[in-house]
């Protein structure tokens, strides 16, 4: 009986042992022997972020890195490392830049992946890039009730970093965290893991600079071509981070701005996603009370774009997913109450992530009340990912809806041309859509804003099916196409009133 | 003894007997008969918007209208309607077109004003620019407890016009009314008027439409220069609508948006303007907490709004004023829970008003606990306006602040160059800066972002003075002139840590 942990591929599904041996010293000497005389970074975290962030590193302008990406040897991330090493990249990428990074740091043989600790020993430069995560309690309409923030795994993480690394390493922290951590979390404890091995705390730096990264067609650009806000715990540190950051950032497309304090920068990262996350949540309720009046939000979102102050106002939608959005108004708010002991939560960004929760309950009620009661009900949903033209489900909006619809005994099958697998439903959506559409359906959900459902292709497949039933819940159709549409296929768009 | 009511005229301060007989009757043919062949505009409600309205009407593009200003004999608007007919606009002007189309005006003749709804009679086109205020009830932290719309005097005024118009009248809308009104409260009142008089209900229009008007410098061209949305309750309303506004709008420099519903465009305008006091109360709350992290959240502002999905972004402040971005939220919510029979309330647009109301508070709390106890000390404000470089005290959130102050037993001066009398609190400013900084003051206070504040020369008066404490509530100062002045004041500035 094989006895070992194992984690799967979820590219391939292949199921593979994790060692048990977690010694892999002598295979970091030996990457290190044929990258001599290059500095060492390392990236701690292969997730969305540290996975492209090494091939970046891997890639940099002036600078030849040795790179060693580092995670645990868990279920979820050991398969990542052995992928990287048996040359596959761990993300199905639609940037090409991905592949052809990942090729180049291949020829260089500049990029190596491990689970053993060992390797922070050798780096010059350790980039902080592991999640951070909010536990969120939310009722049976899928309010907010309670969240919290655990640090434990960061910490332990800060601490496997000051167990091993040398004294005058640079730490530079990417992972969004909330406000004070560096300077109340991570110098305490690198300084006093330095001390117990009798190592200056004079000599390191640690700093903070969040990426502004976007999964998608521009993943590495995201991270290379996009302005940056950075600090240090002090003068020098903000040097060293500065300096590290020019050989991986284009400086001639965008610029570095410093800040003065850790806690400044990374309360600019989670005030961004709050802010963004704020003008969502104020869509989604004025979208339900645009269907209460009759009116089309999204004509009278055109009508206010064109002032300068108002051009970010978003449409409606069935809410927000992805990784930040969805927790970084909470990881804010309780840095505020938490770690600067204020009596006043950040009740405005708390509130939007309630609000923005709530939205596939919403658009399921408003689904039964226009089209009646479910049972047995075939039904399509086009788009499983929380975004556009994007392979990535985690916290995806359409997760709610899904699961609401599914409990009122319809039929559902899945179309998504990014996703091979939803993890998080255990279920493989159809990639190609005429597959799809060979089916019978009584409803189809337009569930993610991926590029293809728009296209004219599309409409008219639309149009040779047998009437059914139409529910944007995005607002992806234009007037043109609703109109078309319309003449054999009832459709309802949330957010558009019926005047 | 003269018993007769009394209005006072805000710009002389002369009190002035309101007349026992409203007969108007006869100014108003001598009016009519020296404009003859001109189609008569009635512009219902001499405020801010209206007296303004009347000036833009009576300089039409390509249409010679005869202009009637109509309000009420009260109190407050009784003034304005005799210093119109007596040749000085009723507002101090910082736009320099308004006395030059009010000097057009009274050239033409076509300019009159009156408090006797006869003149409805007379009108093809009746424009109503009357208010409607919410009712709100504040908490001892200045927190909203609750709030109410009374639509009764607007009721009123719709019913004047319904028992007096023609029967082909168009009515335009354009008071800032909670979405719903036109087709719900003042289409029914005018057909009730109508059909009580034996006239026909078919035949006269009627419409919505917003301004988008700006007090200050660019009064008029707010007006005639800015993007227009618009509507009807059926086809031949919106048409004429459209039409009227061509002859008052500067087509070549802005374009109109038709909507399909009155509830539309009414929504539109509620929603402009919670957008805007959701994104001021997003800034306020993280202010709060910047100053307690000890960060500079201008700098964090500025860092972040060279995305542009983030450039909107606001910079912190002592709160909203005005008209309108303290009330609008409130007007939007009410409609969805009273007009539409919602559950639901706009809850992130109330707790913006909220939040945005208890920032004079907050500023005072701070104030104390930077600078210490305030009883007998010398305070002056530069600025009572609730917006730079313009004359207008309406619901400024200097008020609260100033009440505060001024309950803690300080003595207060106060400077601003574009009130000479502010009139909520019975008071007159000082309008020459030099004169307000003759006196000595333990505690300046920045207020409102006036220009001539940020002047060099301003700076160097500063300078000049006894060292003192300066306490910026709007971030009018920039880093260079914090530096210079720290050299000799002890400057504090709200939104701003220390560290």
């Amino acid at each position: 009986m094989n006895n070992s942990k194992k984690s799967k591929n979820l590219l391939t599904n292949e199921i593979i042992d994790i060692p048990k041996n977690l010694d892999d010293s002598q295979e970091i000497e030996n990457f290190l022997s044929i990258n001599k005389d290059k500095k060492v970074v390392v990236v701690q975290g292969l997730g969305f972020v540290g996975a492209v962030m090494s091939l970046v590193c891997a890639n940099a302008f002036d600078e030849e890195y040795a790179v060693i990406g580092i995670d645990l040897p868990s279920e979820d991330s050991y398969w990542k490392i052995k992928s990287i090493n048996d040359g596959i990249f761990p993300l199905i990428a639609e940037d090409p830049k991905i592949n052809s990074f990942y090729d180049k740091a291949k020829q260089k043989g500049n990029l190596y992946a491990t689970y053993d600790s060992i390797a922070y020993k050798y780096a010059d430069v350790i980039i902080v890039d592991i999640n951070l995560d909010v536990e969120k309690k939310s009722s049976d309409d899928f309010s907010l009730k309670d969240f919290d923030v655990n640090l434990n795994s960061f910490k332990n993480a800060i601490k496997s970093i000051g167990k091993n690394c040398k004294e005058d390493v640079l730490v530079l922290v990417e992972t969004t965290v909330p406000p004070g951590t560096c300077k109340k979390i991570v110098q305490p404890i690198l300084e006093h893991e330095l001390k117990k091995r009798d190592l200056s705390t004079e000599l390191y730096s640690l700093g903070h600079s969040y990426e502004r990264v976007m999964p998608g067609p521009e993943y590495i650009d995201s991270i290379r071509e996009y302005p940056r806000v950075y600090s240090g715990i002090n003068e020098e540190s903000a040097k060293d981070v500065e300096e590290f950051l020019k050989t991986i950032i284009d400086m001639n497309k965008c610029e570095l701005t410093k800040l003065k304090h850790t806690n400044a920068t990374e309360m600019a990262k989670v005030l961004e996603n709050s802010y963004r996350a704020t003008n969502i949540a104020f869509a989604v309720e004025w979208s339900r009370y645009a269907e209460e009046a009759g009116v089309d939000l999204y004509s009278i979102v055109n009508a206010i774009r064109v002032r300068n102050t108002h051009s970010n106002l978003m449409y409606p939608g069935i809410g927000v997913g992805g990784y930040c959005l969805t927790k970084d108004p909470l990881l804010a708010s309780w840095s505020r109450t938490s770690m600067f002991e204020a009596k006043n939560h950040l009740d405005m960004s708390i509130k939007s992530v309630s609000i923005n929760d709530q939205m596939p309950r919403y658009a399921f009620k408003r689904l039964m009340d226009i089209f009646g009661d479910l049972k047995s009900k075939s039904i399509l949903f086009l788009g499983v990912s929380y975004r556009g033209d994007v392979g990535d489900t985690r916290f995806t909006p359409v997760e709610g809806l899904y699961k609401l619809i599914k409990s009122s005994g319809a039929s559902i099958e899945l179309h998504d041309p990014f996703i091979s697998h939803w993890h998080e439903q255990n279920i493989s959506p159809e990639n190609d859509l005429d597959n799809s559409l060979k089916s019978e359906f009584d409803l189809i959900i337009i569930s993610t804003g991926h590029s293809i459902y728009k296209e004219n292709d599309t409409i008219n497949k639309l149009l040779s099916l047998d009437s059914l039933k139409i529910y944007d819940t995005i607002g992806l159709l234009s007037h043109e196409q609703i109109e078309t549409l319309s003449k054999k296929h009832e459709i309802s768009v949330l957010g558009r009133g019926d005047l």
